[in-house]
């Protein structure tokens, strides 16, 4: 189903603890945001993991700098290769720069200008294509089989998914620096495999905190994933607001740690993704990107289900295009 | 020519960690964000000081709560009373709040709505009053006089401006941690409360860095007195873009600290605010204000005399009305 090269080797939290030590002042260890009034609104605790500060803007450059940076010398001089909407391809694209590999991304002419504007800055060779008519892994394919270079995958992959993992080792430690342990953490779910690094640094480390994913209604392919108990995929080929969230099946290694550790998958609707942009820009004085906002927007809709709880949710993403900012700003009298 | 009760004692380094000791789990360290694309701009390294994530969205929470929380139990059951376009009532609500004090506000009924919506929501009292025909500290003063409540002034305190220098410190401690040491330290000034603080700090710590004040064209009252040797006010009674930096003189304790330590004072023009607030938004995401705005419009206003510099912007606020963040975003294609 997914054409990324797949290991079913489960990344472990020694995994997840090597991968912090190579980010080590490589990434930035995002700020866990205390969210005033958001707290006030669920009457419980509510911190926001405000990974739109990271590097290149999203989680992203935490896995692929984790797997460029294992790649040996005679492997890394042949160049690497991704495909993405935007993050994943930014955070290749600057974790090659940094460690001197050449790389290619192939990404949708139709991704915001931002996103693609930005991978071409962090010296990146942009490959177009048209999400309606062709098929990504398959350019990407050629351009390794080619070229000799190695293929990134987005989130099947057990390094990738190790490195997004350090996003949970950081709030465990941040939460543990206040003085609390998180009962929920909300992430952004497209393939997975920031959620299944989180899951697996909290399964380990704070195994009373529940996982949920996050999904845009129309790209709920993970929800309902986990609801039936196997993978299953969403048919809309359309580009959404939440642009980093298209992926139409969760990926098969993040999907087997899902499965096992995290709870049901919460869907929102693109007006509530406008709110939670809106409070974040308003109140925490954040940039989220729709898809960075949706667990978030869970938070504002799921109320009475988190009552009482300390609740932490990430902010995936902030590289927005101004249209949706503006889109946002201009909703809502939060 | 101040009417808030001024002490010319100039506060110490010791002080400044004392403010540091008492704001330690209150107040935000918040983060130093590496700007790659002004980096790359100005050729040298650009790292923006984001006070814009900090408790109540700008720095004005260190000062006051350095302030409030040495009142004595007596004075403080008597409450506090403070005037202020929008920053230090927040800052002096908040501070109030947490520590159980009665805040009384004075605010121009022409503030941005956000400010005088979160003062209010930190549960104080807010006292309009008209900027062109009231006079904001004799109402601030007939309230004291008549409740005995302690007048909180904005920057002509020991106390505040020793709560603010604690930005300094973190500087001063953040860029160690990053092996730099910085060349040229540029800070939104109004009263200059932040500024002198931050001078304070690092003409001990780091005295080959120059602090230079930065102010909005047309309320360049600084960096007039700056020049001049002696303070001078501006006579604009209009407010302008940076409704934050409307003070029409510098207050007398930090001019008495800038003069001493401080470098010429920078001015920027409210089209370069735009573009700093737009650049903030898509490269850093992170929401500056107006006011907040003006070191990072210096940056990319003064290129040429900070080539190769090792430069820290404060962005010292985030509080900005909807209104404004669109009209950022509407002008830039950066």
């Amino acid at each position: 189903m997914n054409s990324s090269p797949v290991s079913d080797r489960i990344p472990t939290l020694a995994d997840i603890r090597s991968a912090a030590a190579r980010l080590d002042g490589k990434s930035v260890v995002t700020p866990l945001v205390a969210d005033a009034r958001l707290s006030a609104a669920v009457g419980g605790r509510v911190l926001v993991k405000a990974e739109c500060l990271q590097r290149t803007g999203s989680f992203k450059f935490r896995g692929a700098y984790n797997k460029l940076s294992r790649l040996d010398e005679k492997t890394a001089a042949r160049g690497v290769v991704a495909f993405s909407s935007g993050n994943h391809a930014q955070g290749v694209a600057a974790a090659a720069q940094l460690l001197g590999i050449d790389a290619t991304i192939v990404m949708p002419a139709d991704a915001p200008a931002i996103k693609i504007a930005n991978t071409k800055s962090y010296g990146a060779k942009v490959v177009p294509y048209d999400r309606q008519t062709e098929d990504r892994a398959a350019i990407a394919r050629k351009i390794a089989s080619e070229s000799g270079a190695t293929l990134v995958p987005p989130f099947d992959d057990p390094q990738i998914v190790a490195g997004q993992g350090t996003v949970g080792l950081e709030i465990v430690e941040q939460c543990a620096a206040l003085g609390v342990a998180p009962d929920i953490v909300l992430v952004p779910c497209s393939g997975g495999g920031l959620s299944a690094g989180i899951t697996l640094a909290l399964a380990t480390l704070t195994p009373s905190a529940k996982v949920h994913t996050v999904e845009p209604a129309g790209f709920d392919d993970t929800a309902r994933s986990l609801a039936a108990g196997e993978r299953v995929r969403h048919r809309n080929l359309e580009t959404g607001l939440c642009d980093a969230l298209l992926s139409p099946s969760p990926g098969v290694l993040p999907f087997q740690i899902l499965r096992r550790h995290a709870g049901s998958g919460f869907v929102v609707t693109d007006d509530a993704v406008l709110d939670a942009m809106a409070h974040a820009m308003r109140n925490l004085h954040i940039v989220v990107e729709p898809g960075g906002a949706v667990a978030l927007a869970a938070l504002v809709r799921h109320k009475a289900k988190l009552k009482g709880k300390t609740i932490v949710a990430v902010a995936s993403g902030g590289n927005a295009d101004p249209a949706a900012l503006k889109k946002a700003l201009g909703q809502t009298t939060d």
